[in-house]
């Protein structure tokens, strides 16, 4: 593109949550659009982001919201976008890009491919990155800065359009992966979806003892459970969706999960030290290589506030 | 005690790694020892901590290092208590307080109890505090600082031996907690143990897939993976023998939290999301109470660094 030229005459993102309103965000950074248009279904959620100022108009219709628009984001829970999909089809413009940040993609595909005009391109994409926060104000315009965005395009996929999503999402500060909607649900399972059940489950299984209190589990959190109840705050309706979206991969991937961690229960209840030792020696390994990999900073304890 | 005045003339911490060398650094920080000895069997790493110049004196020799002392603290893997006990019994000061940070406490005291004179006082302790990252380098002197540190004093114990016991954890920015070993052991094992245990195993299953590369693991890691592997970045002979000394409590609570994991993994398959957004809700309650009691950040993302 030209200096000084926009991506897009307009552009739309619906739902100004977390993700949402970080995307609008980093498109006013990178200035991406001419007009940068915000929607979101709750009232008062489009309120807070009007307050925020984080775009050019602000919309409670879909429909009104893509009027125009080369290029939709949705930005809603993976269950939400077929209902987002039915509201904005009569609205859609000629040739627009449609595409969304959902952690789930063959059941995106699945689900807006048939409720779009043929002359729509539906690219559905996911930027890997995020918080454990909600809403409009949590967002902010780095969050997609040195992260993945993956692109999973269908078959036939028009070139000009996947050649502008990538540019976009190179604009917001991401590297762009192009890959199959079903690998890319298999990938996500064990990278995300499966630590984020997990990290749920012990949050449950520690809040339901009868021996241990939950004020001791509170205190005593630094030993390690506090980091996954982080992750346990994650936004309940969208991970809800993910998991009902993508059912398989996920009981695929905790399959493999219990049948491994019944073999360590074993290795402990017999006293196998050395099969505990070579695990943890191999794990330490991974831990090595995200870091090295750019995808985490090398401060001890993610860098939590330390003195010293 | 007097301001100006030690708590002890002469300190010894054997161990100089992680949180060996903390509590040296704290020691001095607090100028809770007239003289600071740090002892590790290892030459490598006790070269090392003199290079930092974080203790008065430096030892190989254990019984040479307790000479004189009247705290001994033991910062070496819970398995590795009893040699340590062996080698220093004969070189204990009359009335010296033995303590340790191991993170399991119930064999901790059986392992040491039949080795030590019937003069010295043991009183079993646990920091709850620590980073993934090991060795003496690694340590830092504020680790404690508004921290739990929990001791599990024997039925009889000297209180004036606990009481000095506890000056000396407050000298170090702790706050301290009398528990039964055997109920924390318990407490540990949800909050700690469990955690590490299903951390390193989820990495180790991500590592295993042949249908995801280990690359793709590493490069999607930031949708939640990397804060597991930062737990299994843990140092392994420490782990290894927490799980083959607090086997009892971790098999139980191992059990709960595969049985609530089976209950999710049937909740996933039968499309139940009424189970899975109620569990996802309480968790996030969870959540706000650790960082209501200041035992996390408020920040998303563990303040891990973003602009804006």
């Amino acid at each position: 593109m030209m200096a000084g030229t926009p991506l897009f005459d307009r552009i739309t993102i619906i739902g100004a949550g977390l993700i949402g309103s970080s995307v609008a965000r980093a498109v006013r950074r990178g200035k991406l659009a001419g007009h940068l248009a915000l929607a979101d279904a709750n009232e008062e959620v489009i309120k807070e982001a009007e307050g925020l100022g984080i775009a050019d108009s602000f919309h409670t219709s879909v429909v009104e919201a893509v009027a125009g628009s080369g290029l939709v984001i949705l930005a809603v829970p993976v269950g939400a976008m077929a209902s987002v999909g039915v509201a904005m089809a009569p609205g859609l413009a000629e040739g627009a890009i449609i595409s969304d940040v959902g952690s789930v993609k063959e059941s995106v595909f699945g689900a807006l491919e048939p409720l779009l005009p043929a002359h729509a391109h539906l690219i559905p994409g996911h930027p890997v990155a995020g918080t454990e926060q909600s809403g409009p104000a949590a967002g902010f315009a780095s969050l997609f800065d040195g992260r993945w965005c993956i692109l999973t395009p269908p078959e036939g996929v028009d070139a000009d359009a996947l050649e502008t999503l990538t540019a976009f999402w190179q604009g917001l500060g991401s590297t762009v992966e192009i890959m199959e909607a079903r690998h890319h649900d298999l990938v996500l399972a064990i990278t995300s979806h499966v630590p984020h059940l997990i990290a749920y489950n012990i949050v449950g299984t520690a809040s339901d003892l009868e021996e241990v209190t939950r004020s001791e589990v509170i205190k005593y959190s630094a030993g390690g459970f506090r980091d996954f109840t982080r992750i346990a705050a994650s936004d309940p309706t969208m991970w809800r969706d993910v998991f009902l979206n993508n059912k398989d991969a996920v009981l695929e991937m905790l399959g493999r999960f219990s049948e491994d961690l019944t073999a360590l229960q074993r290795a402990i209840r017999w006293g196998d030290g050395d099969a505990l030792f070579d695990l943890f020696t191999r794990t330490r390994e991974i831990r090595r290589r995200i870091i090295d990999a750019g995808q985490d900073d090398a401060k001890a304890d993610f860098g939590r506030p330390h003195e010293d």
